[in-house]
């Protein structure tokens, strides 16, 4: 998947996608010097296996609910949470319902 | 304010404070080697003045609706939409509702 760019002073959207949700897919919204930001789409059940990212990252959720797995320990987001991880952070990420995902991340330069 | 450093796995509210917005403040929310990312409150008429980051940051609006100027240019933002901007690009933001706003800033190593 090709990453845009970022403009500068670009307004992206990231409300929840709601009755739209089954027909969405994750994104990559923009790559930059030093972020990069993606909006997961993670159907009820769906999960990415534990990976680890080179840079600091945050988790917010943005609709549904999820399981945020680190080192063998759930935590639970709900829509309006996030979760800071150090970078090289084995995690795993599973959607407990229907849920979209923004990750933010510091790319290491 | 002392801005606390972020355990790797902590969970961060940043849902709307709704009913309890008058009786909330902006926090940094944590702030670690390469990430820090604070919560601004902002009632409706408040204004940051044109000030620049050393680092590229995005403002992402939770609650309400926020303007974001950049070199005389509006940006209406409404909760759940985010913009993205380069380092040191002076900007100033206000608040047209009663507003909460994610700051997060790639720190400049």
């Amino acid at each position: 998947m090709a990453i845009p760019h970022a403009r500068s002073g670009q307004v992206i959207d990231v409300r929840p996608h709601g009755a739209t949700f089954t027909d969405e897919r994750s994104v990559a919204l923009f790559k930059t010097e030093d972020l990069e930001v993606i909006r997961l789409v993670l159907p009820a059940g769906r999960a990415l296996p534990p990976h680890a990212v080179a840079g600091e990252i945050t988790i917010q959720c943005i609709e549904g609910r999820i399981d945020v797995t680190i080192g063998g320990e759930s935590n639970h987001l709900a829509a309006g949470q996030l979760i800071y991880l150090a970078r090289d952070v084995l995690h795993g990420v599973a959607a407990l319902e229907d849920a979209s995902v923004l990750v933010t991340i510091a790319l290491r330069r």
